[in-house]
């Protein structure tokens, strides 16, 4: 992640896959950042019926299918978590676990985050409460941590956290109903992680120090971790505005920031696969005529 | 086409075919309205790089995919133009040819139209100027009209015609720039049509006949018949909301007519297949919905 990019494209669900075929066809300088395995909602869904051209096909095939297209086209996905987006003026700073990428324009298609936030954490975010352990293990060293993950995959971050820490508590939050969650094995037997299975329930400071309320009673420590497969998109771009929980955008997928497009279920329902991939396209055209409108300034 | 439908879908490009399987896969009782051979755009496109999961496809191959997804869930196109669509306050009757059908709710999907208007033919339209050669036929018996032809399918409208009028001028704007035009034999050996190669210019009304002037001269008739592939859209629609020629919609692909929908081209750039299929979901959502409502309010 060299110099900057004409478009960051943030999200690898039908959207993000859309914009970067067409950001690739326009011949521009992009990034495609997220899970290389692809939207959980597409490889998870049963059978989707109303993907014109594809009927009746299983997600996991679709999903196939539009790892191939990027294939086909040489793009390579950057397999990480964007931690926050910062608007620059004339450009936008990606915070990716400690690293930093430079776009002039970016394309938010991140999904929408279903879970909901916990009473306390809004107000002690930044304070606290964190939704990036990559980023923010340093300040952990000899510490204790609470990591609630909401996704099998956020294991990783929690052992890489444990590395830093003196201890941490993690509680999973996924799984089946009828068995619970269960973790892997470099969890359960990481002797610094400490695996709780409860509910969270609200979080408090107290004394200097991050109070977790939860199924089991409080759980204190020095920071609160909640990682989730998507963030509140105002949380990752300050300043972007939202209309009921959704990023506002226009017909042009243009948000409130000059520069900044979303496209997908971050922008509302229905939540479709074929309506995310017409909007990642719209997105990426209008990206595109925003780049070429601000390189012809220079 | 019998009682009334749900839905009417007015299209059969990536957009309405994308609102027919929606409708579908949400059990409405709809109308799959136009070509039975797609849109033009598709079929005639060389190869398509941006449809998300089938990479660098030819648009015929495109066509054929999408005429596959029709038949695996048993959608029938009825393969004919809309000429008018009325709103009738809480249904629409739509005018095909000499027949009507009637739905609770439309969705226009039938792309753009690139013909520009002609000099005097908006003010003369129903007054001796026509779109629909089949729906006006009868009025020109024993008269003499002329057809101004913008596709070859055109063709068969004016041998329509010809039956029952006198004489029939058809003049073909089409074909390749080289050769011009070549009409089929059963316009070209059809005693009472005359084949002119010209170029229309501008309609007036004059001593009760209609003259069309043309690089060839004045043609006098009793009619002007204009046939093109599709009309600009506040014609079809009478009050329809159109803003730089493409019909006015919001996210939901609602238009200023409550229960009139539009999806794809016609609602404006990027004229793009992905696009277009997923506004057709949308849309299809969006009068599901309005259905859903209206027959709750019975």
């Amino acid at each position: 992640m060299d110099g900057r990019y004409d478009i960051a494209i943030i999200g690898t669900g039908p959207a993000g896959i859309s914009a970067a075929i067409t950001a690739k066809v326009r011949n521009k300088k992009f990034l495609l950042l997220g899970s290389a395995f692809l939207s959980d909602k597409v490889t998870k869904a049963h059978r989707i019926q109303n993907y014109p051209g594809l009927p009746d096909i299983p997600g996991a095939e679709l999903a196939e299918k539009l790892q191939e297209h990027l294939r086909v086209m040489d793009i390579a996905i950057t397999d990480c978590r964007v931690n926050m987006v910062y608007a620059m003026g004339s450009y936008y700073s990606l915070q990716i676990g400690q690293d930093f990428a430079e776009a002039s324009s970016v394309i938010l298609a991140s999904g929408v985050s279903f879970g909901k936030m916990l009473p306390g954490e809004d107000e002690n975010l930044g304070r606290g409460v964190s939704y990036c352990a990559t980023c923010d293990a340093a300040l952990y060293k000899g510490k204790e941590a609470v990591v609630v993950g909401y996704a099998p995959k956020e294991e990783a971050d929690a052992v890489f956290l444990a590395e830093l820490a003196d201890k941490v508590t993690y509680i999973p939050v996924y799984g089946k109903e009828e068995s619970g969650p269960v973790v892997s094995q470099r969890i359960s037997e990481n002797p610094k992680i400490d695996v709780k299975y409860t509910k969270p329930e609200s979080i408090e400071k107290k004394d200097g120090k991050m109070v977790l309320h939860t199924g089991l009673g409080e759980m204190v420590s020095d920071g609160i971790f909640l990682l989730r497969e998507s963030v509140a998109p105002d949380r990752l771009v300050p300043g972007l505005e939202v209309e009921d929980r959704h990023v506002k955008v226009d017909r042009k997928m243009a948000t409130n920031l000059p520069g900044l497009f979303a496209a997908g279920d971050i922008t509302g329902t229905p939540y479709q696969y074929v309506k995310a991939a017409g909007e990642g396209n719209t997105a990426a055209l209008s990206a595109v005529s925003y780049v070429d409108v601000l390189s012809r300034g220079k």
